[in-house]
């Protein structure tokens, strides 16, 4: 349960950074299932501009059951229902991991701005519970946020529609423009998001973010579950992207009594 | 004057930060005239990856006689030649404006490979005095070390030879490989080098370092002096690469008494 400090920090910056809410067991057997999606050839993964790295990977909790109890663990599920004011359902779930020395910038977005625009999410009531797989440092890819500027109306940008829904996925379809960007970094300043594995970093889906590349000689990994109150389910759209980037699975999402790590043998 | 604990600093993680070694005033008329110098067309520009932006400007000091002045300026000069132990004499002066947003990576390289290979300086008795002519922040580009790198031998690497001295400018001629960083890294640890502007940044010659993407709103300049030992000149090769990359004016520097902004109105 999260402290009235807590929730107005959420309200108030557009983030909440809780450390150490998972074990290191249990943070050692979702690096290592993570590594597995990650290497498996899937429709699920989308590669970096070099075709050779794994950029992401979306929809993990279609794809093991860790993640899929993950979804449910009170302690991911609990803060996500008490930030919402909200049941929640599972829009999506995605795992990023960032190649030592190669794993590439995410430049300067806001998630919203894409579900709004590319799945019919109607508004802002979402938010992404990142639990970090590594340790996250200076060096390998920590989250720049913009805090506060989940408030702001949306803003002004460009977007580019290539062809599939890769091209959104690898961060480049909705851009802030520069002006934007520049007017809101000049009022609310930037901070930096990194910390211990097992660590959670949970962000309003409005709130500006971004990421350097990763610098460092070891994995970063990041794997975000991006919860949306139920009452904001998608939109009918046509051509709707995959249902394992933006799920049409309306369920409200129970807590689960099962240990995270339960089963995992099998 | 450094201390003798600055010095064992030095010798030892092969980098040494002087915090507020330059006046506001300084600074401005510094970063005024590094601004005019990057909007100038000239071939001492090396331009980034699209082509638009000015990745380095070259030889400065024989641009503006107030980066001439500063070559000479006890503050730069005489930590040089104390942490060298000998006379020095300019071999290249490089200006890194990182524009704001979009002002790209420099990946992990050692200077003195380039300067070796390049351009036949025989040992690694050189360092880079970079001056700090904005606050240089997480988020705007700072500079990454792996202390205590220069110690070692130098590393296998590939090099890639592309047409021209600009390919080697741009950073990607000489790589270290990742294994070779990897095992470094992990027994030597990596520092992030920020501070304010007027902060002088010293570095060895064989040091590895890198810097990530500017992805902040503001200008992120820093101006490289690289003093290398008088007994350490170039050998002659065959062609060269220009006299403002790689200077054969091995002409002692010496300290001036001259205050860094007079006659900057000429």
């Amino acid at each position: 349960m999260l402290t009235d400090a807590q929730i107005k920090e959420f309200d108030e910056q557009g983030y909440l950074y809780l450390p150490d809410l998972f074990t290191e067991e249990e943070v050692t057997e979702l690096f290592s299932r993570a590594t597995a999606l990650k290497e498996s050839d899937s429709p699920h993964r989308v590669m970096e501009r070099d075709g050779e790295l794994v950029r992401a990977v979306y929809g993990v909790h279609l794809l093991h059951p860790v993640f899929e109890r993950l979804t449910r663990d009170a302690r991911a599920l609990e803060p996500a229902r008490e930030l919402l004011r909200s049941d929640v359902y599972i829009h999506q779930t995605q795992l990023n991991p960032k190649a030592p020395f190669k794993g590439d910038v995410w430049e300067w977005h806001q998630d919203f701005l894409y579900w709004h625009r590319d799945d019919g999410m109607p508004g802002p009531q979402v938010l992404s519970v990142a639990v970090f797989l590594d340790d996250v440092t200076e060096f390998n890819g920590p989250i720049f946020i913009i805090p506060g500027s989940h408030t702001d109306q949306l803003h002004s940008e460009t977007s580019t529609y290539a062809e599939g829904w890769e091209s959104a996925a690898m961060g480049f379809r909705h851009r802030v423009d520069n002006e934007t960007l520049t007017s809101i970094m000049n009022r609310n300043g930037l901070v930096s998001k990194h910390g211990r594995k097992g660590s959670v970093l949970i962000f309003a889906g409005q709130v500006l973010h971004c990421s350097p590349p990763n610098l460092s000689a070891g994995d970063r990994t990041i794997l975000f579950i991006r919860y949306n109150a139920i009452d904001n389910a998608l939109e009918p759209i046509e051509n709707p992207r995959p249902e394992w980037v933006a799920s049409r699975d309306f369920q409200v999402v129970t807590a689960s009594d099962q240990p995270l790590l339960s089963e995992t043998a099998g």
